[in-house]
């Protein structure tokens, strides 16, 4: 099965996320808002209970920290996706880290740019124009994460949540 | 917020199920196909944190079990919801009472009974063709549940998964 590794951010975040992918992002069904850790990345039953072993121990290794979101930006040129930036942090880099090493499959196919997705796959005048509005509106949000999500996809695209990570509080 | 809580079905239930959501209910963006443990319930943050403690308990007290799939049914004339019935079993009625007992918000508007839904909503014509040419499928699935998940709503009325509870495996 296809498995992937998720931050959820708190529902004010979400829905303002969703006020834009409603209307931009033709994944807005598929996923609630998140914050990529780990791309879909294929692995059978067996593997993917020693990643839930892997995954618990991550989660207890890590201290709930905050993120913060000041601004809109855009993968342009590269695609048209445009997001909230998640401000750095060496938290959720660390997060990556070990998502792509040891025991996960370690290919990523980009740089890791924490983000979440508000529009993507629109022509080059939709961009145009969402990214004009979108640039002109005050974003600012601080959220605390304490978990992720371990994600399966299912045949019609869409994503259910396998198992939830809370740091500091797996039993392994 | 308003919270939920559910087990979702194994993606092959879940693709099955899926098949005839996409067409036939209107709630197939919402949520991932799922059985309902407890309905939506309105509590502060200060309370979910009370009730997450609860839950972890009834998730240790918990033994995986078995459950089958073998008909679809429909609760008409109350509505015309069509589901893959949930064959009565012990477990599911243990964790429906749990959860409607003790420090969790008691009123249930309806007897527990397990199902998934596949199509609701639909107008009196819909329903005949629909009930008609499904009562003629043979369903027939089994899986194995080993966990339940606590969502909560957003304001687009879909659901985001906040923490799943593993049968056994909680730490408390």
């Amino acid at each position: 099965m296809k498995y992937g590794i998720a931050i959820f951010p708190s529902k004010e975040i979400q829905d303002a996320a969703n006020s834009y992918r409603k209307r931009y992002d033709p994944k807005y069904a598929l996923i609630p808002p998140h914050i990529t850790l780990k791309e879909a990345f294929e692995v059978d039953e067996e593997k993917i209970k020693e990643l839930v072993t892997e995954l618990k121990h991550i989660a207890n290794e890590t201290k709930p920290f905050k993120i913060n979101i000041n601004k809109v930006s855009t993968f342009a040129p590269v695609t048209n996706t445009i997001y909230f930036k998640i401000e750095p942090i060496q938290e959720l880099t660390d997060l990556f880290d070990k998502m792509h090493s040891g025991k996960f499959p370690k290919e990523s196919e980009h740089a890791f740019v924490p983000h979440i997705t508000i529009a993507q796959k629109l022509s080059d005048g939709e961009y145009s124009d969402v990214r004009g509005s979108l640039q002109m509106k005050k974003v600012k949000f601080e959220d605390y994460v304490d978990r992720f999500q371990l994600l399966y996809q299912l045949e019609n695209g869409s994503w259910t949540v396998y198992e939830s990570f809370v740091f500091g509080k797996e039993h392994v």
